[in-house]
């Protein structure tokens, strides 16, 4: 072991733990520190043993074990515990050392804190890492952001540790200044949220359109891992559906109550503020906040009549019909999730490499998926395309998936059955591609209540309009109300 | 006119103007006063000519013209100019003095302006105000929260001032402590989005599924006047569809793309943070975004190939379905909404009487329907009810419309035609009235790859459970990290 360790880890939940052995194991030294230092002990002696990892047992000696630039890795709750890591640490570093926040902050703190360790001569990286304990222990998906200055010095560890894909690719390159790391982390989370929404709605019509055993739904999934929905989640989503208690499915007496710890609501707050459509993920935000209310569910299921229909189709088709709907809902949600980071990157300058994002969730994340090519591939062709689903690709994808898409849609309308994120991105879908939507309605609606103005098609873009509808009140225009 | 004013306005922009106006129609003498003090004296020689209205052109003047405890209401821009103008005005209070915030202020900022001016010995109300301009002039809904002391001082005056319904109901009622006020006026904001973007949704199924000329689409919406849709937003729709400009219909030249100015995001915003599925809402919100971005559309209807199904089924009993996915869909956003209004007074303890809201928008606002009165007789039914769509007149009226919204829906899903509020109206319906949700599916996913846990159908709630789905990795539950 060397003398002093290359980098130093804050923090010893599973995902720390993991990150340290994984180091550990492409032959880095690394120091372990947790608050409650019995932990380190612990960690020491047990799955850390024998390897390239020391313990420290109070900040002193874990700063002082660590070669210079120190590299500091805090794997700590997001909040306020990061802010109170990077206090006690402060006092006992020396200019250029770098912290790095590896938890799932919000981008915003990673870009206050970016300024204020770059005001005291530190660096600073605020890092998604995504993969699960599993990713972080064999490889996981690593997107910084903050101090360009410290990616030189991280670039050798983080690419080590990282996931490969295609041959030798590492999931791990530099995002942007600032949050722009827990930025991209954010939308991967949220787009996690809609994958894991659409494989749960596929599941709900086989289950209670298509009345489909839980073993023939997982020949199902199996089947869609040879397709265009390859993907982690598929994956796991078949082993799931296999998965046997005492002979009987697991799956069966799981409690449909889904949690969640906040990234998938950031997603959807975020992508609010900037304005961006996104309506997918936010759907499948909602939907677990609905899945929550199991309560009020059984009540509503014994009041509340729907209705009794049968599916009398063929069964295969319909199948085949949800693997073409859930592959069109999905490019509408990386569409969607894509047209938000390139809103964020215009507006606050970062400069995203989209191309270089897909390689990142390529392997090691919970998003992996074949599909991640396609969309590196239609951004090598067109770095500056408005929306994925301009790319010649997505457009000859969907246009095939779409009559499954749309069957599968209407079949679940009419059979009672809630699948918000594949009508959402139907809808979404058709709204983009339409010409005239319906706002024009809502603008006269606005200018006659509010006064608010509205442009003409037969006007030049910026000029404003407002009509008295009324013949009453003023021919004032709103500035300061608002509707 | 008396020595001493009733009460003083500050911010002379329309709806300033006009809810002085409104002031003085009902006997009461008030000062008015603006930052560019000549807009006072326009104002004093202009519209508030030869009424009980005195104009002020300094602080000083204006605080010293009114009887005490002084009265102040502020129309100004909502956010930091609220802010500043409390603090010009602080100096000049005394004990008892009433602040009142008629802006549309995020109603986390009343809560801290009520907390900081009770702890000076002062009053403050966050109210919402909804009518537009010709509400503000001739009877607003207003809804007011904060200080509850405030409350005997101010309510002569809002009361005389609001709206009225079913005989003499002023359409103002006390709210809620805090932040209270402006909250129900943020839901009354974001419901409106909603309402909007499903009239819009009617008529784009109209122009584009059905073919309708501007004016049979006028005579839809005239006849719809007289059924359960009867509402303020469809007389101004029908009125906007018979408008012409040289003989011509003007919505054919609006153009399509939508403004906003942020109360219908932080409504989805709001829902996020508590957890509260706010779809509909959420919907119409992304639904103006998407309408902003016109360019893309424009370029994508070249580009992106739908379908071309010409509907050949019989037109009147399609518009009699209209009418009735936009009933039930109303009904599903107003449950929405009410429920997100239950969980924030739950976790604020405000208290809401939810059926005195009903009747606060039954006049004045842009919301305003005879639908409302069913909403408050439910409450009055059940004042605890957890969901609208539990009561019995809602559940039968959309038992009765099912039919014909789950074909409209199929239909739009067929035609390709965006629907994105309708839609989802159904998927929550289906969703809320759904036992077993997929949800299931989604904890077995979390625990597989972050060791999330899951609940049993088959022990009591509140017991978690991890499997070791892989055989791999380890036994521990995650505590710290996310997703």
């Amino acid at each position: 072991m060397k003398n002093l360790s290359d980098i130093g880890v804050i923090g010893l939940a599973v995902m720390g733990e993991n990150l340290i052995l994984n180091m550990a194991s492409k032959g880095f030294t690394v120091t372990a520190y947790n608050r409650t230092t019995d932990k380190v002990t612990r960690f020491i002696n047990g799955r850390g043993k024998d390897k390239s990892i020391r313990g420290a047992h109070s900040i002193e000696e874990f700063v002082n074990s660590l070669s210079s630039p120190r590299k500091i890795m805090l794997m700590v709750k997001a909040g306020s515990a990061v802010d109170a890591t990077i206090e006690q640490l402060l006092p006992h570093l020396s200019e250029g050392d770098i912290i790095i926040d590896g938890g799932n902050s919000q981008f915003e703190d990673s870009d206050r804190r970016t300024a204020y360790l770059e005001e005291k001569g530190l660096l600073y990286i605020g890092t998604g890492v995504s993969g699960g304990e599993e990713g972080a222990l064999l490889g996981p998906s690593i997107m910084p952001g903050g101090s360009r200055a410290a990616w030189p010095e991280l670039k050798p560890i983080f690419q080590a540790i990282a996931a490969k894909v295609n041959g030798d690719v590492p999931c791990c390159d530099w995002v942007g200044n600032g949050g722009a790391g827990h930025f991209v982390k954010m939308v991967h989370n949220g787009i996690e949220y809609g994958d894991m929404q659409l494989i749960c709605e596929a599941y709900l019509l086989m289950r209670d359109v298509l009345e489909l055993s839980v073993d023939e739904m997982a020949q199902v999934f199996a089947d869609w891992k040879q397709t265009e929905l390859s993907s982690y989640l598929i994956d796991i989503t078949a082993d799931i559906m296999a998965y046997k208690e005492d002979g009987k499915p697991l799956i069966d007496v799981i409690l449909d109550t889904a949690g969640q710890k906040g990234t998938g609501k950031w997603t959807g707050v975020t992508a609010l503020h900037l304005g961006t459509p996104l309506t997918l993920i936010g759907e499948a935000v909602f939907a677990r906040c609905l899945s929550a209310q199991k309560e009020q569910r059984v009540v509503a299921a014994d009041i509340i009549d729907g209705v009794t229909t049968k599916f009398s189709g063929d069964k295969q088709a319909f199948i085949d019909a949800l693997k073409d709907a859930l592959l069109a809902s999905k490019m509408v949600s990386y569409a969607q999730g894509y047209a938000l980071m390139k809103q964020a990157s215009e507006d606050f300058g970062w400069e995203l490499d989209y191309g270089a994002i897909a390689l990142m969730w390529r392997g090691g994340c919970i998003i992996r998926s074949v599909f991640l090519d396609d969309i590196k591939k239609a951004y090598d062709k067109n770095p500056e395309i408005d929306n994925l689903l301009l790319d010649d690709y997505f457009n000859q994808a969907i246009k095939a998936a779409q009559p499954g898409w749309r069957k599968v849609v209407s079949e679940a309308t009419l059979a009672g059955i809630s699948i918000p994120c594949l009508a959402s991105a139907l809808s979404y879908f058709d709204g983009y591609r339409c010409k005239d939507l319906p706002a024009n309605l809502l603008q006269a609606q606005r200018d006659y209540f509010g006064a608010h103005t509205y442009e003409r098609k037969d006007k030049p873009r910026g000029e404003f309009f407002h009509t008295n509808w009324t013949g009453r009140g003023g021919d004032t225009s709103s500035t300061t109300y608002d509707v």
